[in-house]
């Protein structure tokens, strides 16, 4: 699961952290323009900058299409650096050429930064407007603050993560809530009907291994609509948060659409989900404790009515 | 709970990670020797150095008395430098000169390392035989660098605990097993008696506080013994680990003073606990699994025998 700005602006340390990567960079490198970039699958974001005052037009806060990008380039899977130390003598680049001369780029050092998972993150990037000679020397000090600061990251990934199935987990949706509830939204909260069964019967592990199945089969769902995020409460609690789904019907449409990808286990398994849902609107001012507990009502109802199914609070 | 020697061997990048941290440091500071140690409450081990071709003897795997170094005096609460450009114009270090002296010590620069809960580390020092001006960005520069490397730290630490009692979990059981089992040992599995019906009764939350309070009577019961320490398995299931204790008795001695230890409880919770015994010997070919099998077994018929008591395998 790639690692949302969303999530990085809970991290309690990262614009210190950043800052400390930036400015220990420009120690390395005082004469260029240094910044920190997240990648996801189809944008590039300028996340923090060493310093404004120069010709190249970046700024934080850019976002870019990653197609566009010299970072788009960068060899994640060898752990590599990209170097251009002339633009203008690069014959690979062809049409980004002519843009980078517009926005005053001339040589470009860019360095992956990989989490413990192997999930990239994004890069380290140092550019001038006049032709640079990057030394080795520069580039392994360079690399060693690199490692270091993808172990912070990693570090405070893991503190919104359930450690079972690497979702989300309570904390991260609490800080969701208090930063995003005011656009409104709708919460299902679902618990596996049959679960106590596999454990009792299959063991442990077993029980693990199905909650790991759930898990991502959510991480599907979530993946299919924009700003969707599925948690895991503990237990074989879950949550998924959708943003405003428009009406009713689309959100029982939704529910339905979820119930069906967690209704198909193992013959062995006697396994189904059952749902509560609750809407909230936006600039509300409801607690998430109080939805969680409408959610749950809607829940108990599902369940006392036969389960595998949903029901709205 | 100190981060013990034993524990930061178990860590998977220790060595590159602080390799990377001298280097750094070294190039900010490139005259200097430059070493990280670690500190427990009465002792300092040196665990790196940036070289070793210098006129002062200090070496790697050293180990000092805590009041007998210069870090002692480092500011851990205020997580403030400790600097003596020139140590033969301080009044304040009286007998520790003449030892300073001998080891060819002159200036001395000291930066306090601390994890995020607080805990004590160690420090990253830089050290010459002559007089040293350290200005005011090198050890700013030197900061950026513990801070990050001390997120590390967690991270690792992090790996090794359990989330919720913060003892040490299955893999640093595990771990700890296959690096030092041929010592050999006494494992005691404890499972509580009556926990269950806390969580029944007076909800997760009353029986989270339950678990806590019962880890931090084990961290207590450990810390009396060299070498000991405790590891929740998970749900009730704790292990304390004993190097080879001597008789059946002294065995039997210990685990009863363990039982009493958590026999006292709120009147409303009925609780006590259920201990199985299983000793290995030095050099023996156990198998861990094995041997928390026999405890298991051991457990059961401590359970079954009445509660409240301890049975050997």
């Amino acid at each position: 699961m790639v690692t949302t700005y969303q999530e990085l602006q809970m991290y309690k340390n990262f614009d210190e952290l950043a800052n400390d990567v930036l400015e220990l960079a420009k120690e390395i490198l005082p004469d260029q323009l240094i910044y920190l970039t997240s990648l996801s699958d189809s944008q590039q974001v300028i996340l923090k900058l060493s310093n404004e005052d120069t010709s190249i037009a970046v700024a934080e806060g850019l976002v870019l299409n990653l197609n566009e990008t010299l970072c788009n380039r960068v060899d994640f899977q060898n752990n590599q650096p990209l170097i251009y130390e002339d633009i203008q003598k690069e014959s690979s680049l062809e049409k980004l050429q002519q843009k980078l001369d517009e926005v005053n780029i001339r040589s470009y050092l860019g360095l992956p930064i990989s989490l413990v998972n192997g999930e990239k993150f994004g890069t380290l990037c140092a550019i001038n407007d006049e032709v640079t000679h990057f030394d080795a020397k520069s580039i392994q000090l360079l690399q060693k603050i690199v490692r270091m600061f993808s172990y912070y990251l990693d570090l405070e990934r893991f503190a919104y993560r359930d450690a079972l199935t690497d979702l989300y987990n309570r904390r991260y949706l609490s800080n969701f809530f208090d930063n995003h509830s005011s656009k409104g939204g709708v919460i299902f909260f679902l618990d596996l009907d049959g679960f106590k069964k596999v454990n009792d019967l299959h063991g442990h592990e077993a029980g693990d291994g199905v909650l790991k199945e759930v898990a991502s089969r959510l991480q599907k769902l979530a993946a299919e609509q924009p700003d969707a995020f599925a948690v895991r409460l503990g237990g074989d609690e879950f949550v998924m948060h959708f943003p405003s789904i428009g009406s009713k019907e689309d959100i029982s449409q939704q529910a339905q659409h979820v119930l069906d990808r967690l209704s198909k286990w193992d013959a062995q398994y006697q396994l189904s989900t059952s749902i509560g849902v609750v809407t909230y609107p936006a600039s509300g001012t409801e607690e998430l404790a109080a939805l969680l507990k409408h959610a749950d009502q809607a829940l108990y109802e599902a369940k006392t009515s036969g389960k595998n199914t949903y029901k709205f609070f």
